[in-house]
């Protein structure tokens, strides 16, 4: 199971309801491998509380005193910045390096590594990066909380672990016929009603067609329709 | 700016930090329209710290007593879902939507509604919603924090505006107070023809929102279904 390859770094997190939030939002996208470097307040009941279902994963966390510790079996280190400051270590948006992280995964371990909440990954963190990501952000204000970072990235990579697109639950889809016999139906009503121009019917029934036809009525509506249709007509002979 | 036609309505939030920190999640990703219905608390300390360098999108945040006023003036009404519960609405995940979110957006108001955060939208809500979307999570937890929801979607959606040329033919959407006003004035006629069980008449009315949510009307096609209302309640009158 690649999920359990990669792993998510917090390097001296100052704030333990981040750590617990962190642990959470990796846990949606599933994960399970928190790492904390040097984390200020640890283990904390703010965490805890904030790591709702997670609290596993918070409990599990690996905690080390360094970086490098911490890196030590990592074949891949991907380090998310804000800024693009460093034009010696290859720089892509987390969309565009999902795919390859995710790839890498399948069979090697990938760190992800996060800066403390106030300063971001400093330069010496920095040179441990094979590469660094950023979340692409409006250009007004950037700043993204540090665990809202994590779950972006958390939720990017585990896009591409999801190869095809989700099959969409199916209703059962009225036939042409049945859809054919609807519209006469209508077509009838909405003469007697005078709502239709007897001579020239067409150009509203082609717009009311195109209108349930981007619908996609189901037997069930189709058969709900017909009987607001039934119940104007009976209404009428009494 | 399409950034700015689209809004972010939170129902009924009981945590005010959640508030705050999803005001900062919006304003990360370039958008400045929060939307709060019935917020339990309001403003107040825990969502200013929250919503850090975003404090002004917090005081700016329309409030309204129901979902229905904060709609009103909206085109498109994207609710949130942790699960395809209703198969009557469209619902894809965000990955799959947000170009077409962003597209309406160009031209027409697009709300994105996101529930408490225990329950998540009620039936109530989901039936003033054109689609649904959902977050792809894993399969052991998939309970997202409300705010990280509204990052996750905000990212997702502010991607989309990265490379697209907009040229898009766009369709002028009815506006939530046309629909709604639709809605009713089906309601009396329905109950008029004897169709609707006037002790009961709810659940019938939301099959019938679902389908025509679904086929996103347009103000000419809202004009043409009223027409069709009116010449049956004349048609009586005679």
């Amino acid at each position: 199971m690649s999920h359990d390859n990669i792993e998510f770094i917090l390097v001296d997190p100052s704030h333990p309801g981040n750590v617990g939030a962190a642990a959470r939002a990796i846990g949606t996208m599933g994960f399970r491998n928190l790492s904390l470097v040097n984390p200020d307040k640890h283990p904390h009941p703010e965490s805890r509380a904030r790591s709702a279902g997670a609290l596993d994963i918070l409990l599990n966390a690996k905690v080390s005193e360094t970086l490098d510790e911490a890196i030590a079996d990592s074949s891949l280190v991907i380090g998310t910045t804000a800024r693009q400051r460093r034009i010696s270590v290859p720089i892509d948006s987390i969309h565009e390096s999902a795919e390859s992280i995710f790839k890498t995964s399948l069979k090697q371990k990938v760190s992800i590594i996060f800066g403390p909440e106030t300063s971001g990954l400093s330069n010496d963190d920095i040179d441990r990066c094979n590469r660094l990501v950023y979340i692409p952000t409006g250009e007004m204000y950037s700043s993204l909380n540090l665990a809202m970072a994590v779950q972006v990235i958390a939720y990017q990579i585990n896009l591409a672990f999801f190869g095809i697109e989700e099959d969409q639950p199916t209703r059962d889809l009225a036939s042409g016929k049945e859809m054919e016999l609807f519209y006469e139906h209508l077509e009838k009503v909405l003469l007697e009603t005078g709502f239709l121009n007897p001579k020239n019917p067409k150009q509203l029934m082609r717009r009311l067609k195109a209108l349930f036809n981007r619908a996609q009525l189901d037997d069930n509506e189709v058969n709900i329709m017909r009987g607001i249709l039934t119940s104007y007509q009976k209404r009428r002979v009494k």
